[in-house]
């Protein structure tokens, strides 16, 4: 595999997912291509640069010239524009459609047999008393479309907060769920590749106003393996799914309860690039590019934390012994994600405690 | 720190362990910009790139216009084009000038009480016959200058052969050293920071035609830490050194000769990569920062191979389980080094069986 012989991955979007795809891949002799409308992308740097729109085509076709593969870092991207390149493309279209639209997502849940919270469409601002009569109150209204991090939900707490959520979603289309009482959030990042699935172990994440804050993995005490991995390999099978897929679960008494899925590298596995034998970034390129995929085991337990809206001051950070820095490069905005922070230990207690005198010397 | 005030890094060379800092230093927040005469270097692509001659004043300005620091991948370098950037050079110039020269190098090590192979220099062919009566036969006759990967090295077997590796040398200014019998070849990695060092465990390596193959790290049945510890660390101290500082031992029954220092990350310390808390290329990049070293500690045992020559096909050698592949994008030629590729287990047996398992599946 000579320089002129390269493997090329194209990628949508040249945000930190992408940067880490690149860092990842360029070790594996992989040569990328990036779109996004953003000329100061994290990504930007690391290969050759499309400057457009996610949904123009003329972009996209310069995108994905010559590559052997057209994968996305993130999945609220037009999907029609996209059907000229579906066979180039992985994950599929089909994963991506479903995982743009929670009400596409919540039925292929419920199509699979995967439990989630109640839920029920809501199209127009008459069908919200209704919905809650189904769901109950305390709910959450969530857009159907253009969701992330806590953007597009609202927390319903009476009947009478219905009307001003439906307001402030922008009267656009919903659905109305359950709002559910969970000892805590965990997710599965499993991967695809050509006829085989590996999964990392699940990951207990904490979320503060609905940002992922931190994660650790493998979950202490979990019991839940089985129970997620039926329901990622359910997903891969109906979806003819290549490439890394997470999906976020609640933790119920009463088993898992699938909240939603990103057909993506997802912040909750940033933890695998030093916890893990083969890291998410890795394992995506692998299994997109129809590779052997990497071991999933991981080396001991890993503890993540994002670090929101400024960077600290590496010196600072790196005088704690072990812990890894990853900065996207970004521009500083209060409660953007910059960069996250990870340490490995022996166990749970060992990785948290890591953390915590991370968190404290950081103020945050 | 955001993107308009990043720390910035500029590297003499474009080569692949530019390549590695740069993936190392990219998720710290730095940025860089890479020296090189070939456009189409490893690292070329992962910084802003200046083209020109290592020695060309102007290049080395336009390289270190705006960096927090200078540092170099390779030692082979002139020394009066960078002694206007001794500021901002790491590591010194002392410590490159010492070991581009076997002669200053090898006095350095004697000055220092630091073992070595007994030597004669050699400044014309009058002086070979002395030189042999002193050391003894079989000897090697070294270049002092421009001697990397087994290049500017004759060994001279009897009296006879003499002036033919004169002649084979090229008559240049050189070294008559003693053949040393060793039981095996081991190397240290050593980083110096802000007042502290840290030492990575020794590696053991094997060399084949005078280039590294493999390196199985922490060097099994070792108990030479502490010896080759006190070399390093006074050579760090004799330098004013920051930075990954490297010398390669012969292990003795008598105990290590230092056969040669890098004054740089070094092919014997790739495996810190997956095989340590915090990779060389991290750690160089720290020291020469003035920032907070990482933990050098193990994690496992790791076996590296280099990949000379051609590249294998990605596809089978990552169809064995849990492998890293490093390709340096390089153009394939004979005896090239275009990559490596390392195993972690749990132990020197494990790694060693796993490295043999890639070697019969490449078929080296």
């Amino acid at each position: 595999m000579s320089k002129d012989q390269a493997t090329r991955v194209a990628v949508i979007g040249a945000g930190q997912l992408g940067r880490m795809l690149a860092l990842a891949g360029i070790p594996l002799g992989l040569e990328f291509s990036f779109l996004d409308p953003n000329a100061n992308a994290p990504a930007a740097g690391l290969g050759r640069f499309v400057r457009g729109a996610f949904a123009d085509p003329a972009a996209l076709a310069a995108l994905a010239a010559g590559a052997d593969v057209l994968t996305y870092e993130f999945e609220n991207i037009p999907v029609p524009p996209l059907e000229p390149f579906a066979d180039q493309l992985a994950p599929s279209l089909q994963a991506l459609a479903s995982a743009q639209d929670r009400l596409a997502e919540k039925q292929l849940f419920e199509l699979l047999g995967i439990p989630t919270a109640a839920y029920v469409p809501v199209e127009a601002a008459a069908d919200l008393q209704a919905a809650a009569a189904i769901v109950g109150l305390p709910a959450v209204l969530k857009a159907r479309r253009l969701g992330y991090d806590g953007r597009g939900q609202v927390f319903v707490e009476s009947a009478p907060a219905l009307a001003a959520a439906w307001d402030a979603l922008g009267e656009v289309p919903a659905i109305l769920e359950a709002r559910i009482d969970f000892a805590r959030e965990l997710s599965l990042v499993a991967v695809a590749g050509a006829g085989e699935i590996k999964y990392y172990p699940l990951s207990e994440n904490v979320h503060q106003d609905g940002i992922l804050m931190t994660s650790v993995a493998p979950a202490p005490e979990s019991n839940r393996e089985a129970e997620a991995r039926a329901c990622l390999g359910a997903l891969i099978a109906a979806l003819n799914y290549r490439g890394v897929l997470t999906v976020e679960f609640f933790d119920t008494p009463a088993g898992l309860l699938a909240n939603e899925m990103a057909p993506r590298v997802h912040n909750s596995g940033h933890w695998t690039i030093e916890g893990a034998t083969t890291s998410q970034f890795e394992n995506h390129l692998r299994a997109v590019l129809g590779w052997p995929l990497g071991d999933t085991s991981a080396r001991g337990t890993a503890a993540m934390l994002n670090l929101l809206g400024e960077m600290p001051d590496p010196v600072s950070l790196l005088s704690l012994p072990g812990g890894h820095l990853h900065s996207y490069g970004k521009t500083a905005r209060p409660g953007r994600k910059l960069g996250h922070y990870t340490v490995v230990a022996s166990d749970a207690v060992a990785a948290r405690e890591r953390l915590a005198a991370a968190r404290q010397l950081l103020g945050r």
